[in-house]
């Protein structure tokens, strides 16, 4: 049974290799047209989507899913259309692949230049939402990689139609057969093979929680995207203006507080706390954060009523806590904070307030993060938000792609010369 | 003992972060200032470095290393010279830390862009060459890394004198202390702990022969540039100029055999194989180059007195001879070529003679290398002679840098966004 899922994993590898040959010098038109093909599959075949979503939801139910769990898998009509709608708009993007740059004549009269081309093959390895599917085979055939898909067992069924529909249509485009592998095993022992096969993956990208990308990033035998682990401060320094600073601090928590770039740890200035934490307890009472907060904080802090202010422990610092809660330290200096973040970040974004020109230099210049901000939320840590269109993760590594990696990031380049009969004397 | 050495180890790669905190924002003058004083003190410092040399001569030779390694490792007043110069290159060339790109101002008026900062802390393992020491320390500083440096057993005195020598000239430039680490423990267990030292090294540039690199890939935790094993194709198309096939397959094979650049294989279209291959053995073998030959080769070539012709075997497609070796093969045409390197290449640099436009453009485009070529010798493949300056390396990976890797790809880069108060809705 393991022998003949091994194979034909193996024979998945094959073809998704062989397909990325001829992807990679595919017209966009092409490209664009498979998208689009795509976006209407989504809603021309609903029902068979639905009707394996059920079955899923079924199975889900009877196992005794938790309730976040079953609304991450659940598909509908209105999700349908939504994740048709994203397809859309990845297809409207410009094609990363072609792009000729560094273009330069030697003065031997050979000209070089660097052409940007798909990685080849991506792997991808995801849990419950059965809309990664969609989204990801989207971005690597926009970006002209050949993909194969892992999904989460108790999202096999939905995963599986999807996968199904997106091969259809792409095919129908004039896309290679092949480009679109989906492992509809579920055998947990499948995937450790899976993170073997560096002899046709050419990057792997692991979506899910911590533990998901921890396992992936120390097991895989290829490159990986590491990230989605994000350790985010806002450092508000004595020169802030208190209503940003304010605003800054409760959109960063509130907003979406179950997301990687949502705010862990506030830090402020002492000559500034006084002021200030009053007015963002306040705020961020509101919405009923929860605030571990350092003896110099919880003493200015303390006697609010109605507040839920706690003592922080040591572990609160550096933690991710994907939840309503805010640990609070009061620092003596910008070069406090600095270090702080330097121990206890995890180089995903950080963010300073400040009115002071010199300290929102440093501060960008001297954090080592995938994202530093001066007056603004790290929320903003987004391919969407960036401008680059969509995004398959985000980065907290540094080669190759760092911070929010949208279609270019899926692109690596090779070197072109154009020669005379030039040779090296 | 071990322990010692594994301790110390360990300091180091703090020190070596510590330092690079630092180093990431140091100014252009202040590093160039350090390549100066390394270059003068090169020189100034002669005595002290040649009398090192001389130990490790002694020690090689009473050990009975051969001759190729014993030249490989002697230094002496105009190698030191070669060397100064070599640094004083690299510290005119432009620094690539600092520039910002991608600069754009968001509808919500963020101004959110890209610049180019230090990768970190850049690990090296290397064989006898003492003057990678020099070379690659120069290029990580220059481009704001530090260094840990681990060289072969042989070479340990020159590389300590060399390591000395770089370290004070850099210090007295005002650099931080412990921006350049020498492990002067030449222990081979020590490899192992350096390999796993993910948590300080943030690229490992191994250099030396296959062995090595092969090595260092497979056990290192930490990102690792692959590359420098490269089995060279030129293809031969009908369209050809003979005479411009014939200087730059002569000088792909014969300008400098024993490098990574150097041609392996030539291919030729069945159409012009009888014209090309007896000029093209004709002049091969006034450099006596053996060729191992297909059969239809062979029978063309065959009856050729004084050539070392062969017929080749299984194993001579796809291997890299690094010696007066080529192999040659009648393809029945262009796809057939194509497939070849695509089954036998290593991604490195594939090269293509043609006066045909189409088939020029299907090569650059279907070529899966790091660099492909049309009418040029593949051993242009270098940092220098394409221009950038100075190279760590080739890489034949896809991910980071592809090819030639400068200054430049021994950087990362991070978001910097200055905002005004901007919160996310």
């Amino acid at each position: 049974m393991m022998k003949k899922a091994i194979s034909d994993l193996k024979a998945q590898g094959k073809a998704a290799k062989a397909a990325s040959h001829s992807l990679a010098f595919i017209s966009t038109d092409i490209k664009n047209k498979a998208l689009n093909n795509i976006a209407d599959d989504l809603l021309s075949r609903k029902d068979e989507i639905l009707k394996a979503n059920k079955k899923d939801i079924a199975g889900a139910k009877a196992s005794g899913i938790n309730e976040a769990m079953l609304e991450r898998l659940l598909l509908n009509g209105s999700r349908l259309e939504g994740m048709a709608r994203d397809v859309r708009a990845v297809a409207a993007l410009p094609d990363p692949v072609g792009e000729v740059f560094d273009m330069l004549t030697l003065p031997n009269g050979l000209l070089r230049g660097r052409k940007r081309v798909p990685l080849g093959v991506i792997g991808t390895i995801y849990e419950s939402r059965p809309n990664v599917t969609v989204d990801i085979s989207v971005l690597c055939l926009k970006s002209g990689n050949a993909v194969i898909l892992r999904g989460g067992k108790e999202a096999l069924n939905s995963n599986k139609a999807l996968a199904g529909v997106i091969r259809d249509a792409a095919a129908r485009a004039g896309l290679p057969e092949g480009a679109v592998q989906f492992i509809d095993n579920a055998e947990r022992a499948l995937v450790d093979h899976f993170l073997k096969m560096n002899d046709v993956i050419d990057l792997l990208i692991p979506r899910g929680g911590a533990q998901l990308i921890d396992f992936v990033a120390r097991n895989a035998a290829m490159p990986v995207v590491t990230g989605g682990i994000g350790v985010c401060h806002t450092y508000v320094d004595k020169s802030a203006d208190i209503a940003k600073a304010v605003a800054i601090v409760f959109n960063a928590k509130v907003q979406r507080p179950t997301v990687c770039n949502a705010l862990d740890t506030v830090l402020v200035h002492s000559a500034i706390a006084a002021k200030f934490l009053p007015k963002m307890a306040r705020e961020l009472g509101k919405a009923n954060v929860e605030m571990r907060c350092d003896a110099k904080a919880k003493s200015i802090l303390g006697e609010k009523s109605g507040l839920k202010v706690k003592a922080a422990s040591r572990s609160d610092w550096g933690q991710e806590f994907l939840a309503l809660i805010a640990a609070v330290k009061v620092v003596a200096s910008l070069d406090e904070a600095l270090e702080h973040m330097e121990q206890y970040g995890s180089g995903h974004s950080e963010a300073i307030v400040t009115e002071d020109y010199d300290s929102a230099m440093r501060f960008l210049n001297e954090v080592d993060a995938a994202c530093v901000y001066v007056n603004a939320s790290t929320r903003f840590t987004d391919g969407g938000q960036f401008g680059l269109g969509a995004e398959v993760g985000i980065s907290t590594q540094k080669m190759h792609a760092r911070g929010p990696m949208g279609l270019k990031e899926l692109t690596t380049y090779k070197w072109i010369i154009f020669g005379n009969g030039q040779v090296r004397p």
